[in-house]
């Protein structure tokens, strides 16, 4: 495994090209840094400035008192290929270059490309980009990236060939409460490729589930065959762009990148049972449901998945969810005379509601505890082997969080659950169930694709 | 027309079955109806009660001093049928019926529906129901359901086979900033079909767009015919749910419809040029870019749409986005060459960037001024009929809003503009964007789409 880990766990950091003005990448990696509270040593280097942001500033990497382990590079491409023989020469580990204008650009940025790679590789470099938004390591306060955020920790680790989608995905990530990892714009992938970023987030202990974004690249074999061995030790979900002719234009002048065939790229990935999605939004869904299934304290693996049983209080709901379990080829098996007995224990005798799965409890399930004992009996079901549980936010009325966890803690089976709302009174609810190890969606299409997703993954340890 | 206006805005209003416990459908549709703040006239019926929430409660329909234009009928099945005699007697003129176990449950359920609808017909009265949550009509602050909600008003009216599907659309339509005129859920159908709503929603002058979530009808011609020639003079979406069997049982058992291929549907859908979507978000999300163009002060109607100019500060986004634009047929055409010279006056001579369409400014967008200029280039091309901005929201940077709004006044095409950023930091650009007819999203392919309804829906005026 190439030095990856220096990285995204680096003791020091420089960063060339530190600038006090704030329209300039220089300004923000250091903000981005600074106030992501990185715990190493920070350097500045630039040689018009004696300090900024208070911070003593260096005439040029040579000049620093030690040697960092990650130099990050905010100045433009010819800058940047004298830098990066500077490192060489010190003995640098780690380098993320910024600057666009190479591979990207036509012939002049393809020349200055190579020499770029030539000497990282020489010098046993681990260098991302160039082209790069850079990378950001929660577990280490480490954002080292032009656009400063806070993160939510988490178990998710991202690759992404771009640093808008990559944002896209951690904005979003960030409004569903899904945790993130590591996440790592790769660039024009000079030096590092997304395999080697696979097969590093494969071997790190903080990083449960792998997101990828790709527009796509020259060494497809490479990329789909390290998804593929990495996928059966963690799931990886992919989100493959550039599927028209335009969009495949665009992905060429964008990080250089050959686009490929899209239904090409799809049967391969299908043959390899690789996941994948087709949005943002639903890469992000299915991170949430494979990253918090399993992280409550029983912390099981995803079994096996043949049977769904759904509950609702609410019919339409659960026809929308089963028409996208049902095209999954989830079933949703008929349930035990024990299970309906125990339902109409709940609920009382002659209930006006005809009792199946999907389960439609209508106003009978308002109340949470009604509610709780009918999914406990559900998810009890020798036939159900995951639950998705469907109820809405209702302004008087509490909802059925509690006994939720309740029925996790008894049944040990992956639940998901639904709770229609707006998003801030959803969102309310989601932190407990999360910690239970219980993705809460308030998209019932959304719910119900991270089911699918846990069937994808699930019995494969 | 049948006289549906009576249900959206009466004088009057009488909740049979009002209670004070906060579990009983009649507390909630009382708190829904006061909370809501309706000014007409409010009466409560309840025979075990002096009074509710302070308002005096008669024992009957019959006790009331003038006849209400509306009664919402919050008891069970055998009740609903007697006080529909009751009502018809009275000369009562619209009623909401909020009891299920009708149609849905079997033979008796049949029976009792039948009898409802009888007399509800030969007593000409608007009967909406049986097995609903009601009705709203911001306009009139009239929340006749038992979900009490307040929304923001607009010119959208949806019409929902489902109680639990409105309410997700109605809840994501709040976070998406898109706002209410009238919303029904249709429950069983006994008398108002969705052509009833549909022809009703095109008269209303307050009604501008018309979002509809079907699980199926025995009279889908109707529906189809209906919808098709609505079509023609205000945007129609449909979102069609109960695809596999599973799902088509369900809906059997929800509100008594029946699925019906979804093949079927779809092809008759697209011979009629009816819009579909696959999904409640999609749904709010082209609502959203049909109800906000052309609010702004020219009130301008959306023109054919035939070249889209897509600008960004950011590669992939651009290209995540054009894989959705080209799917659906619109093109990116080329610039002109004095389009190319006005953004190079912008961003200076020799760019590190290729100045094409999608154009990707990069950093040389981060300030709002150049970003605004380009974009005002690029929507005065003659060969671009709509804008796409794509940008992303930064700690330390403003967006381009005051810019977009200036670029929309002056060229007068349809403009859709997409910020990446958590919803909370992006929402708060959104009022003065969809004040100024641009709609705002923090998707991008929430974005795309909505552009491409656009194009759908362009020129036909």
């Amino acid at each position: 495994m190439k030095n990856i880990n220096v990285l995204f766990n680096p003791a020091s950091i420089a960063v060339v090209g530190a600038s006090p003005d704030v329209w300039r990448i220089g300004y923000n990696i250091l903000q981005s840094i600074v106030e992501g509270c990185f715990q190493g040593q920070i350097y500045l280097v630039n040689g018009k400035y004696k300090q900024i942001m208070g911070l003593p500033c260096y005439s040029g990497l040579a000049e620093l008192p030690v040697v960092p382990e990650l130099v990050v590079l905010a100045v433009n491409q010819y800058v940047t290929v004298e830098q990066i023989e500077l490192c060489a020469r010190l003995g640098v580990k780690g380098v993320i270059c910024s600057a666009g204008g190479f591979k990207e650009m036509g012939q002049e940025g393809q020349l200055l490309e190579k020499r770029l790679i030539t000497v990282a590789e020489d010098a046993g470099i681990a260098l991302v980009g160039p082209n790069t938004l850079g990378l950001i390591n929660t577990a280490a306060s480490l954002y080292a990236t032009f656009w400063p955020m806070s993160l939510n920790r988490g178990s998710v680790s991202v690759i992404s060939q771009s640093g808008g989608v990559g944002l896209s995905l951690l904005t979003t990530m960030q409004d569903e409460g899904v945790g993130v990892s590591k996440w790592c714009g790769v660039g024009n992938r000079g030096v590092l490729e997304y395999a080697d970023y696979l097969n590093y987030f494969a071997e790190d202990p903080e990083t449960k589930v792998i997101g990828i974004f790709i527009e796509g690249t020259d060494k497809g074999r490479e990329f789909i065959e390290a998804a593929a061995a990495v996928a059966c030790r963690k799931p990886v979900v992919i989100f493959k762009a550039g599927r028209g002719e335009a969009a495949a234009q665009a992905a060429r002048t964008h990080t250089g990148a050959l686009a490929g065939s899209y239904r090409l790229y799809q049967d391969i990935f299908a043959q390899h049972r690789l996941l994948t999605v087709d949005s943002i939004e639903e890469l992000v869904d299915i991170l949430k449901a494979l990253s918090v299934v399993g992280q409550g304290a029983g912390g099981d693996s995803i079994g096996a998945i043949k049977g769904v049983g759904l509950i609702t209080i609410t019919g339409g709901p659960a026809i929308v969810a089963t028409d996208i379990l049902e095209t999954a080829g989830c079933k949703l098996p008929n349930l035990t005379a024990a299970t309906l007995r125990r339902v109409e224990e709940a609920i009382g005798p002659n209930p006006p509601v005809i009792l199946r799965n999907p389960l439609d409890i209508s106003a009978l399930g308002f109340m949470a505890s009604i509610y709780g004992q009918c999914a406990l009996a559900l998810a009890a079901d020798p036939e159900v082997d995951a639950l998705l549980a469907i109820d809405c936010h209702h302004r008087s009325w509490s909802l059925p969080t509690s006994e939720l966890i309740k029925v996790q803690a008894e049944c040990r089976k992956p639940l998901v659950v639904c709770y229609i709302g707006e998003s801030q009174a959803v969102a309310k609810e989601r932190h407990r169930l999360h910690e239970a190890g219980i993705p809460l969606y308030h998209s019932i299409a959304a719910a119900a694709k991270g089911l699918v997703a846990l069937k994808f993954y699930g019995g494969r340890e």
